[in-house]
């Protein structure tokens, strides 16, 4: 029987609030009634909502707070003003140890510098990263920083590059995932200095938990060519939205195509079993949920503007990674890199 | 009826050389019989291939050379190995006015360094960029920079914008095109130095030829937010070919879902001609070709491995460009744009 799971929701991130996050929590129940939820907000505006759901709310508590990290606030006002709000209270149940996961659909910034000053980073590394999902032709495959930082030395690179293979271990079993830099061309003559001392240290250093492919191109992601793809969060993050746009835009192309004749209107409707498979497949809320990698506890971040069924997949990513034992595992592997690498620059 | 114009091919680029570029040309001149043709590059390998299309061969020449740009020499290496090469003459032939456009499959790096030292960049911009048509789900976009530079400074980003503005208007009339700096959040609070500053300039100074739009995200690309996407070659590049094998991936996924059951191969053969539509609406050859901006002639950039059809793309887009009399209207722009900056900056 799978162990019980307590999962600290910020009741009040997003751009819904209460409104979709406790619906989200009653659709993970439903798939796994071993969990247990703590809801972190205004009480006033998140009893009323729970009521509607009595199972839910049976597997519950309320713990009330005014304060609110707002969608604008910079990371610096979220840490001077955020003390004390839902997201910190969130954080902080999984630090101390009465919470196993907390997922947030508030802002990015808050919610990783907060996430840094409260779970703080694991093993000595330079900084956490946010990994996403990403749908692939075979499965999926982990791409990370999609955002947590902007810019990236080559050891934290590297350092990615051992965190996506930990989270890629503890959801998809595989015991030495493959991973692939992300560069602007597969030529080694290509790319940034960082990227190119990333690729070389991750050539050169033996015995990593990783099969590391070296560069990969944007192409390459979502054909699966590799388990993890690492990137710095400028470029991540731009590559992970545009691909959601892409899909977007071709679903609007398919829907046209699909109107113009009656031919077209009748084969569509006939078709309509597949077309269901692939709106499925292409469903952005299968995917949603970043996951913080790189802190003692784990933390995952909702799209703000998701509905209860995308809140849902967030906290079954967190519940997943819960389980796995990640934490562990990761801080022995990135301990071992690094003194790797430092017999390896000759430090 | 429309001028006579001289394409100046480098026949030796790409992966299949004269077996791609020649059909290619004869599949522009159907299109534009006005076209003449240089095919600078192997005589022996370019001759019986050009046989083939007689109608081609009576409106080019071709002119031999043994040098050849390779697919893996560096920058450095194709400037010192490739004076007098077939990617070399093909410019050349532009610089001296003896052909109108240069079109190369080749290197792209090799390609940029060459055509930086051949056709020089005009009116004292720092760096000349690569731009793309991007399929929108209106039209079309323009998206640069997209590899040809890693990095930009502020001042180069709002050089991007005009030059992009510039091609915006040459291919789609646009007197005065909607820009966006692609950016990984829209609050004004993200992102990094470069594009903050770049944001801040675009903004203040007043009666540039465009209309600044502010920061746009990846997913909005596709969506047609604005006509000209600005971002430094590193992201623009990955951004690109995240799209590219985003939309492959869903073409598998469609293929896939179609053959699930027999009701869906009905309703897809039904169909059919809507899928006609959408798969020319995906076709990645139909916008081949990046567009060197910021030199003195125009310069195209097919892809290494795209077939006749695709190199024939990239050939009329070379032909768009030069019937647009873009070169001088742009330089106009950034001698003005750079005399108000300097007023703006206090120099």
């Amino acid at each position: 029987m799978p162990a019980q799971r307590i999962i600290a929701l910020d009741a009040m991130g997003g751009d819904h609030g209460p409104e979709v996050v406790i619906p989200g929590a009653d659709i993970a129940l439903v798939r796994h009634p071993q969990l247990e939820f703590r809801f972190f907000g205004n009480e006033a505006q998140i009893a009323p909502v729970l009521q509607r759901f009595p199972k839910l709310a049976a597997r519950s508590k309320v713990v009330h707070t005014d304060v609110v990290v707002k969608s604008d606030d910079k990371p610096s006002q979220a840490l001077r003003r955020g003390r004390g709000s839902s997201m910190w209270l969130a954080l902080e149940a999984v630090q101390k140890g009465e919470a196993d996961v907390c997922v947030s659909a508030g802002n990015t910034g808050a919610l990783m510098a907060m996430a840094k000053l409260v779970l703080r980073p694991i093993a000595d590394i330079e900084r956490p990263a946010i990994a996403a999902l990403w749908p692939t032709v075979t499965s999926e495959c982990i791409v990370l920083d999609v955002g947590a930082n902007i810019g990236a030395s080559a050891r934290q690179l590297c350092e990615y590059a051992l965190m996506g293979a930990a989270m890629s271990r503890a959801l998809f079993h595989i015991e030495k995932p493959s991973v692939g830099l992300l560069n602007v061309g597969v030529e080694e003559i290509k790319g940034v200095d960082e990227v190119r001392q990333a690729h070389a240290w991750l050539k050169e250093i033996k015995d990593l938990p990783i099969d590391y492919r070296g560069f990969v191109e944007g192409n390459q992601i979502g054909m699966g060519a590799v388990d993890v793809v690492v990137v710095e969060g400028f470029a991540g993050n731009i590559a992970l939205k545009t691909a959601e746009g892409t899909a977007r835009q071709i679903a609007e192309y398919i829907k046209a195509a699909m109107k113009r004749t009656w031919l077209s209107r009748i084969g569509a409707f006939l078709a309509q079993g597949g077309f269901r498979v692939l709106k499925e497949k292409m469903d952005p809320r299968r995917a949603n949920g970043g996951t913080f990698l790189g802190l003692n506890g784990i933390a995952i971040k909702s799209h703000g503007g998701t509905d209860a069924l995308g809140f849902a997949s967030a906290i079954e990513l967190g519940y997943d990674m819960a389980e796995s034992g990640l934490l562990a595992r990761l801080t022995a592997d990135l301990i071992s890199f690094h003194g790797k690498l430092e017999a390896a620059v000759g430090k």
